[in-house]
């Protein structure tokens, strides 16, 4: 009951997280106000601002993973057992595709909607994506992306830092990654965030979904790798 | 007089909300400067960091609700006597009102003003209004977004949650919230926030006002009944 | 030595409250980048951001008025003793001086630099100003405005309230009010934050600066009237 | 072992800074989104929350300097040891240049890459640059703010202060220092941050280097001078 309640609060949390951040971005781009309505800044805030309401509110209970790559990561810093990453990751990925299902509910009531390639915040790369970078570019950022937002993560919930202020560095961190990062790939460096879109969107972005797998779990795990280099917990 | 400074703050809160929120879009939608010069991720802001603000002012007096729904909510979660209730939602609306007056008076200052349809922020949905979402997207939205809404402040008042953070969060949650929702309904879920400004904006903001009564409060009682789902107390 | 270094502390404070807040929108309008480089947005941050920064850095020492209105409202709320207003008043004025001293010497430095009329961020109403506002409009937004700013510092910083809250919820709010005011006045509430660019811009600037010394006096002795109707000391 | 530690922090976090906040300016400026996409406020915002995450992720580890005049004022001020000093600074230096070489294989991957004049957020003046402001206002920019920047770092973490905000008071005022000067150097009052860019790009941002040691430093050195005026400890 009481791991029920976890992942429950991991599904409640991607939910929001993929309703927030995909919806900041889809909403704008199929409605008359255009992408520059809220723009790139809005949309990297709408995704680390998620992660900061959501560390206050499930933090508590689940931790607020609401990630694969986090989850995993944890599992190999030796900080969540096997069943709760099973639990966690299966969680995280139904939260996102209910998301992405309410999200195309919503945009699908606009005036002369029809989906767009990569629609609904999916993430890619390559010939008609955003900035256009290569396949290089894409794996380079999500892996180094996730690599330093893990070791945020675990230096923000060490020892001797300030507990209160962990959940707003963490999605700080995020929405800056997004800064950067969303003309390269959208941002992902979470396999649930890039599964839910997909789903729906279909075409490149389910051909192109496995970097958003691997990259994220890989940087993820180096982190928890290297994590002791210079944390003392 | 214990009550009566409590419904003050109240009015005050919801005062200021409205006043912000609404005073964002209006202020810069009859200006030279045009909607772009604050955008929607401004306004967003504005409507959220309102709620920041007079979490940390009225909390401790009254809880800062400022909101019709939320306050239905606690009553129904058990959290709010029915004599507060209708207290705090007659003050709600009361600061609604007053507020929209002195935006009115505010902007009828400016050279050439005129009233627009759906004027000093009112929310609506259809052709003509924003995005052109119909009205399976507005009601979709106000119920989700206030269902979701509620269960932060669940989340975020919860008995292990950080006490400090809470407005902090509930606040930033009511920002992402609008940077979605904007472009469909121009996002209620709160009735006292749409009734203010469509009294005075009349036509389709009064029309369509039941929607942004009656969705944001069946979300906030939805989400009532769940929090035990995953929440201890 | 005690009274010296408190009213350093409103000197340096209000120092950086002109040079960040008139500097982000003088520099911007002054160089290629064009008034859009920051926006409404950018330029409310700036203004309401420098008290956040400001209230953890002198609020120790002073209390981190850095606004005349502020401390004669504390004088008249009996929190701040004549010999201290006076003090604190002259040392908000020299601060924001230099502070616009300053920021002339740097805007003159980009190339073909003419001082504009309402130049260095001058508070002002009327034919050619921002909006176009009269003058009703600029003193009930100067009044309300200002009466509300200190309704929210005497509420968040209460006994009841959230001490380590209060710099960031009241530096918020200074954010709110310019994102509604920029268009109808530039948005003041300070006499002393109107008075350093109003000396090295003239014309206008100085001519309508009563306004930005009235109003906001006035709104912050009618909050010191009324803040015990909603607060307990 | 336990400088190791420190210096790797230092190294981190600088790392950090660079790619986010030089990377928010770089991947917009060569990607189609256009420098626009997310404009002068979100580019302040990068680098001034880059400092609030790793304030919170290594200021329990290092203080979370990643700034040689941060470093070197600190030394002024009695709170670093010479060694210490030295292994910060050649670690800050460290992770700027290899941030600038990853957001330079980043950038090179978009389609029809070539390194602009200034690239990579490179800091400088003069004809070409941004707003074209002359040396002088770059001399006092740099200076003034360096300054002003040390000041709210001693005063945010004096005995009196509150420990928790210190890191978001510190980063949010880097945030507003980028916000006014931006247009005059691109703002550096942090050598390490100049120098990583500068070693890529050459030309103009090699040549115009010396101003973004020397002017920082000075500026820092003069804070910890005077800071005993207006501080107790």
């Amino acid at each position: 009951m009481k791991s029920l309640k976890k992942y429950f609060a991991e599904g409640l949390g991607t939910f929001a997280l993929v309703l927030f951040g995909c919806g900041a971005a889809t909403i704008a781009s199929v409605s008359q106000s255009g992408p520059e309505g809220i723009g790139l800044l809005g949309i990297s805030l709408a995704f680390g601002l998620s992660v900061v309401v959501m560390a206050y509110t499930i933090g508590p209970i689940s931790g607020c993973h609401i990630n694969p790559a986090i989850s995993i990561a944890m599992l190999a810093a030796g900080k969540l057992s096997v069943k709760d990453t099973v639990g966690y990751v299966i969680a995280q990925c139904i939260g996102a595709i209910i998301a992405a299902a309410v999200l195309y509910l919503l945009a699908s009531g606009s005036a002369g909607f029809s989906m767009p390639e990569w629609g609904l915040g999916s993430n890619g790369w390559g010939d008609g994506y955003l900035g256009e970078y290569n396949m290089t570019s894409a794996l380079v950022a999500e892996f180094v992306f996730t690599f330093l937002f893990l070791l945020v993560i675990f230096g923000t919930t060490a020892k001797n830092a300030s507990p209160a202020m962990a959940g707003l560095a963490i999605g700080i961190s995020l929405a800056l990654i997004h800064m950067v990062a969303i003309p390269i790939t959208g941002t992902s460096v979470n396999p649930a965030r890039s599964l839910g879109p997909a789903l729906f969107a279909g075409g490149a972005a389910m051909s192109q979904l496995w970097l958003f797998i691997v990259a994220p779990i890989a940087g993820g795990l180096c982190a928890a790798l290297v994590r002791n280099v210079f944390l003392d917990d």
